[in-house]
């Protein structure tokens, strides 16, 4: 067998791998969006069945010699080629070192911990959740170790690796700690500003109806394609399915709040503009997919907050809007503009207005490094929350219901992603400045109500490259520059300077 | 490994085959009712895997020594543990007898013949479809074959006992010719009578939003549950999910015809109840699951014609349907049942009347017999078809798309499948028989709008059993007697009188 014979067989062996991924992906749509509460049983059943014969394929001995084989050979193939063997070789070590006897405990946990988060959380108990929790980090530091091997740094970075290849804690410690200096600074500014921004507005009588069909009139403008994607109601809204043909967007509209329903679709329409960017050729190769948390969450991060917070945006739909709610023809270009540009600290991140939303990362950020480089202990974290809290927010929960116990991630064992969501804003901030380079007249565009030459610019640089080039030469290819606090300073700034008024000198 | 762990390694490896049979019919329904048609392409590749997987899996060495182990060793097992051996050394035995190259060929031309037939379908050609239609009865012909060895009987059988288990050419030929001359006698009857049935209350101004409300009231009287069900619309009305936890019914609603979605809902939902009633203990067993569909059609069958074609139904039914349509409230009880129970040679089958209908079915089975008994060919079907249609119901389709090219049943080498629709309305009716034995006051009962002790009664008798007991065994259990068209005589004649008049004696 030579190269292109192994290369050959190497595709066909991702070709079905991805296929079982895919179903898995649309099975767990069905499980959010669709399912009956009698389909849960059967269902855990499937996706633990299916989870099991994806880890049996990707561990399968002929194919790890093969990748070990093609990588040893690395020097004779072509960088494409090179590439696909590496991220193939990255999926075939991480199935490889997690024992299947770990992976199913894992799973058990994961299932019992969102049963007990739930529960705590209704009761505001952490005590309650904790031993799972604990169980939980324990497994997940095994897994750390366990890919860990050979290393250097903190064993936090696999599972950081996890969903952002190849980002470290020496990497990220420096960025998140000048991106919440930065923030801080400006907190102080906008509680030290004389100007209140009035978010009423944005709250009353907004029937679920009248929203979802504006946002989807909004999601159809971004180019979401419905021929190769679908809008859904879902108690938690997600970006799911199978891209590029097949992109399930969900959203949930508050009949009393404009917001979460809005900006939420607008979001996950960003997310869905990636998915359906993708290179259909790729679909079933390793090459294929988004190539990074960061990368898919600056894609609807970008939407969400750099566009649909513009003034541009609201200057074409805010007449649009109010046709569907007439009460806001009272309400000007700039109070509405200044409306969604409400910046407060608050104490839940997922209602966060997007200055104050990083520092919500940082303490989460900070508290897993610590969890898992063995300075903290999961009973000390109800202290520990509050405390980050009162520190770099200046309020405290009053009581782990909407502390500590407010998000979903560690349930299910997810340790690592939080951070994928402030590093999605920078890489959104840096990528917007190319954009506005590449297209001088973007705003005019915007205020036009033409988003094309956006969504086109994004397909052009981001969404048709897949994991062809790895995140951080993505956005050197993007940007000329590697990642930084800047682009995101320089927006941020300004924002919050139009709004409140300017920093002092 | 002793008898007892021998069982549950069985039990085990069929658990995850089922898992993936589960998931494999939920991507089924989504790709019915949900899927973008972006999605196809992914989709088609995660079936085939998927099947491939299950294939496999059905296949795999050790199951098939374990089966042989159990079934040589069966004289020491109780009845159940005999039973599911026997159920799953059919599986497996059905998996290996067909090479994996084979299956593939099939699938590949069950696409490609899914797209030739709607093709020659749009423009009745049949010449376009044939050569397609030849290869698939060519590769289901050497699939016979291979399950056939070392059986005596037609090499049909293997084909029939695809869809109904043990059914042979031997035992059904003789039912479905006794089921024809007697049809026959009851259409010329009708022929000759002077009644005129006015069916134009069915038609007219029905929007379809009224009528699925009025079918999912009908539905959950019925005993449908929501919580362990849904209902959708789809093009082609069907059943599927996972039963009992999570059953997928779908409806089409015509505006100007009441009958297609009305009665069509009812059907579903029988199917769906029998799915609901099935036992979740047995759920990943090969005990599991609808017996055989025939027994399977009996419940669509009876829901549908016994009961919502019946006139105590309608007592119940017809004032809460003139509350949807007020221009209802014209039409008598009489002059209601009675259009529901029009009866009239026609050239569509999935349009045909209760009576008629089994006249198409005897005419596909006889022409799928012939064809792989030798004694007909591909080429030669639409002369076949329209002979048929003169002889057995007098009318001749003026094209092949309303004759040989309606059904998508060859297309995808379904071939066997047909006769179990009007074993359906045998097992129906002498299911219904014994219910009314059971239950004197069934039809007070159901006359006043209380259908909950004939699903009860189902439920016990029929749903609750899965596979426990062969279909011919369930049906004695249930009557007393084998499979007879007596029963069925009974029913329909005492209907066709009851509309048209008594029979001459």
């Amino acid at each position: 067998m030579d190269h292109k014979e192994a290369l050959v067989e190497l595709e066909q062996r991702f070709a079905e791998i991805k296929d079982l991924q895919a179903g898995i992906s649309i099975l767990g749509w069905d499980q959010e969006v669709m399912m009956p509460p009698g389909g849960a049983d059967a269902r855990a059943n499937t996706m633990a069945t299916l989870t099991t014969v994806v880890h049996e394929r990707t561990t399968a001995r002929p194919l790890a010699r093969l990748v070990e084989r093609l990588h040893d050979e690395r020097e004779a193939l072509k960088p494409r080629q090179r590439r696909t063997v590496e991220l193939a070789r990255r999926m075939v070590k991480k199935a490889t070192a997690i024992p299947s006897s770990l992976a199913a405990e894992i799973a058990r946990t994961e299932s019992r911990g969102l049963e007990a988060w739930k529960a705590a959380r209704a009761t505001s108990d952490f005590a309650r959740f904790a031993p799972l929790l604990e169980h939980m980090v324990d497994l997940k530091r095994e897994v750390a170790k366990l890919n860990h091997k050979k290393r250097k740094g903190s064993v936090y970075d696999a599972l950081l690796d996890d969903y952002e290849p190849g980002a470290t804690v020496e990497s990220i410690d420096p960025v998140l700690a000048e991106l919440s200096e930065m923030t801080t600074a400006l907190v102080k500014h906008i509680a030290s500003s004389t100007v209140v921004v009035d978010t009423t507005p944005l709250t009353g009588d907004y029937h679920a109806q009248g929203q979802r069909e504006f946002a989807k009139d909004v999601v159809l403008a971004m180019g979401v394609d419905l021929a190769r994607g679908r809008l859904d109601l879902s108690t938690h809204p997600f970006c799911g399915g199978v891209g590029p043909g097949d992109v399930r967007m969900t959203g949930r509209y508050d009949p009393r709040d404009l917001r979460p329903g809005l900006f939420g679709a607008v979001h996950e329409a960003g997310h869905g503009l990636y998915e359906q960017g993708l290179d259909p050729k790729r679909a079933r190769s390793p090459l294929g997919g988004a190539v990074s948390m960061a990368v898919h969450e600056s894609q609807s991060r970008l939407w969400e907050n750099q566009v649909a917070r513009s003034r541009p945006f609201w200057q074409h739909w805010l007449p649009r809007l109010a046709e569907m709610f007439p009460h806001l023809r009272n309400v000007s270009l700039d109070a509405f503009w200044r409306a969604v540009n409400g910046m407060r600290p608050s104490l839940i991140r997922v209602e966060a207005d997007e200055l104050t939303y990083n520092l919500h990362i940082v303490l989460r950020y900070e508290i897993e490094r610590d969890l898992f480089e063995g300075r903290l202990r999961v009973r000390d974290l109800p202290e520990r929350w509050n405390a980050g809290m009162q520190a770099k927010l200046g309020i405290v929960p009053e009581n782990d219901a909407v502390g500590v116990l407010q998000d979903i991630h560690w349930a299910m064992g997810a340790f690592g992603y939080f951070p994928t969501y402030s590093l999605g804003n920078l890489y959104a901030a840096q990528i917007m400045e190319a954009a506005r380079v590449a297209m001088p007249e973007l705003d005019t565009h915007i205020a036009a109500g033409n988003l094309r030459p956006l969504v086109d610019w994004l397909h052009e640089n981001v969404h048709r490259h897949d994991q062809v080039y790895a995140a951080p030469t993505l956005l050197k290819k993007i940007s000329g520059k590697s990642l930084s606090v800047e682009p995101f300073r320089r927006y941020i700034t300004h924002k919050v300077e139009a709004v409140f008024g300017p920093m002092p000198s």
